[in-house]
């Protein structure tokens, strides 16, 4: 039987254009989206780390992604800049350094720069440069294939369930390729299976609202966005058969680290009976963090909805913003992975990349 | 032993001004808050309809006293307009028939009218504008006492619990008192307990971040604002001990109609073993209603937020927007009454007012 063809990805978020030399990163500024779209071209690596601090680039795999092809421009800069060999690499490992560290959250940004890295010991000048820009084709073209893999496996974790509840964003927008969680949903759509996609709009940046709405759009798949209170609701009265959502880490003991708002999801599903799937490559995979309770949970401060509604300032306006939460693996009905369909109660070592994108 | 004394209400949100011949009805505007007091007097049925319409006078004990007063205002509407007896009464009861439906969720608007026109039947002229008046002061004294006696129960059932999750906004804004989910925690800052709110912002309307913010704030008891998301990774890391939320409508079966993402609230207390209290005094109780299945789920369409944010329009964006959900009576660990802690397996008949304020 001939794999079904896939549909092409609605939106491309990042891509690098030209040679290690002269090339640059051109970036989708989500922050911008659906209002405008407008392009970025980065040259300067600490450029790249702003984008990825003001979320202009986020989801695991892109922040991967990004920290790949930044570490192409920090080479550049550390040649270009001049000097001896160790003040090239002091300054080289220095924008390194920031790029892995620019967020916490997502395990793929960090766990991206020290790959290329550990690829490209022993190498210097163009070389370096040519190796750098060929770890990240080379992670680029995994995490699109991943993508792929993933829209069957969950195409067929969905099989007769076609109202699909998701959150945040994980689709197109944060992959070279079709997306994580929403990969499975554009196959079914390019089908002809009449998927609809409930979005939760994902407070407090709307992440649902603004950017899951938009490519879903773009691709001619069916939405309908509510607040993310309203999901339990119109799971009692039937009208969400499933979740799928894609995930910033996944710890050694199925753990699952992403958006806030996740764990209630997951919590709704499981009182409705439902599953509650988790998209996401093997990059966001990782055996180094035991549990949920290890992993940093960014703070953020200035969701700008709630200042504009209120006539609030951030002085004046308590609040708390953790960016993520921690879906305890056992209200996972599946990982959806480019291995197949995984039980979070028996992950497979293969899972847990030791040497990635090698 | 005395009973405590308990703190006066941080706000007044309603207030009739005068006699039934002269006298008007003061409502804060609760659409400008925070940013904005500002006090409306109506005098014309027909803008209070409109008040209760766009939400400028809201909540399920509000709602009964601004269907109590306004009948009033009718009543003196149609004496003025002239005409014979069946046309004066025609008048009135058209106006009477618009108060009870301004909003169909809230059991207490429609029973106010009616518990109302029953006490009435039979007079006319100075008479019956007498009795309206007498009737709405009659209903906000026994709500004023309602709060003050769930005060009481609530600040027992939170025995030993401080950090206190609270949804959308049931407090001194929409009673005539200390509110109902508020006022337990009015009455515990009140008494010395270092009390603190976490406030779910309430989407889509975000009374939360809005009203109980702003309330709480006036009283002096500490609060923080959290996107109605995070609450469960809250729980689960310690941070909130105990829920406690007002209705629109208690089912006879112990069902409870409110505010959306009022069962996300529910369902988190539930997974995590903590108590999930409903505060509503005896007016919200409804024995015509056997299941929050038997109930009318306002839609509303446009909250401005949506649209604000992403540079659309009402138009081009879909979205379902249910003002309230259904949690069901198993994840209610206690009504709390002017009845004292009931147990929602157990309702007592007595709670179903079928003579309601007589």
């Amino acid at each position: 039987v001939a794999r079904p063809p896939l549909p092409e990805p609605p939106v491309t978020p990042l891509a690098w254009r030209g040679g290690w030399r002269d090339g640059a990163l051109e970036l989708l500024d989500q922050t911008l989206l659906p209002a405008e779209e407008r392009t970025l071209v980065r040259r300067a690596s600490a450029d790249l780390v702003g984008d990825v601090q003001r979320l202009a680039v986020r989801g695991a795999p892109l922040l991967g992604l990004a920290g790949a092809y930044g570490l192409v421009l920090a080479w550049r800069e550390a040649l270009d800049a001049g000097g001896g060999a160790d003040r090239v690499h002091a300054r080289f490992d220095a924008s390194a350094s920031a790029l892995a560290r620019a967020r916490p959250t997502a395990i793929n940004l960090s766990r991206a720069v020290e790959a290329s890295l550990r690829a490209v010991r022993g190498l210097g000048g163009d070389a370096r440069g040519e190796a750098l820009l060929a770890c990240a084709r080379e992670l680029e073209l995994r995490e699109r294939e991943a993508c792929a893999a993933i829209a069957r496996h969950g195409a067929e974790a969905l099989t007769g369930r076609t109202q699909v509840l998701t959150h945040c964003n994980a689709g197109a927008l944060v992959t070279p390729g079709l997306g994580t969680a929403l990969a499975p949903l554009y196959l079914l759509h390019h089908r002809g299976t009449p998927v609809h996609v409930w979005v939760d709009e994902t407070r407090p940046l709307l992440q649902g609202l603004r950017l899951t709405a938009y490519e879903l759009g773009r691709a001619g798949v069916p939405w309908t966005v509510i607040s993310d209170g309203a999901a339990p609701g119109l799971m009692r009265a039937g009208a969400i058969e499933a979740a799928i959502v894609g995930a910033d880490r996944i710890c050694r003991n199925g753990d699952v680290v992403n958006k806030v708002g996740t764990y209630a999801v997951a919590l709704a599903c499981h009182a409705h009976g439902l599953p509650f799937f988790v998209a996401a490559p093997r990059s966001t995979f990782d055996a180094a963090t035991a549990t949920g309770a290890d992993v940093e949970i960014e703070e953020r401060r200035g969701d700008v909805a709630r200042y504009l509604l209120t006539g609030s300032t951030p002085g004046d306006l308590r609040t708390r913003e953790p960016a993520f939460d921690v879906t305890p693996a056992r209200l996972v009905t599946a990982f959806l992975t480019e291995q197949g369909r995984l039980d979070p109660a028996a992950l497979p070592a293969s899972i847990f990349a030791t040497d990635a994108f090698a």
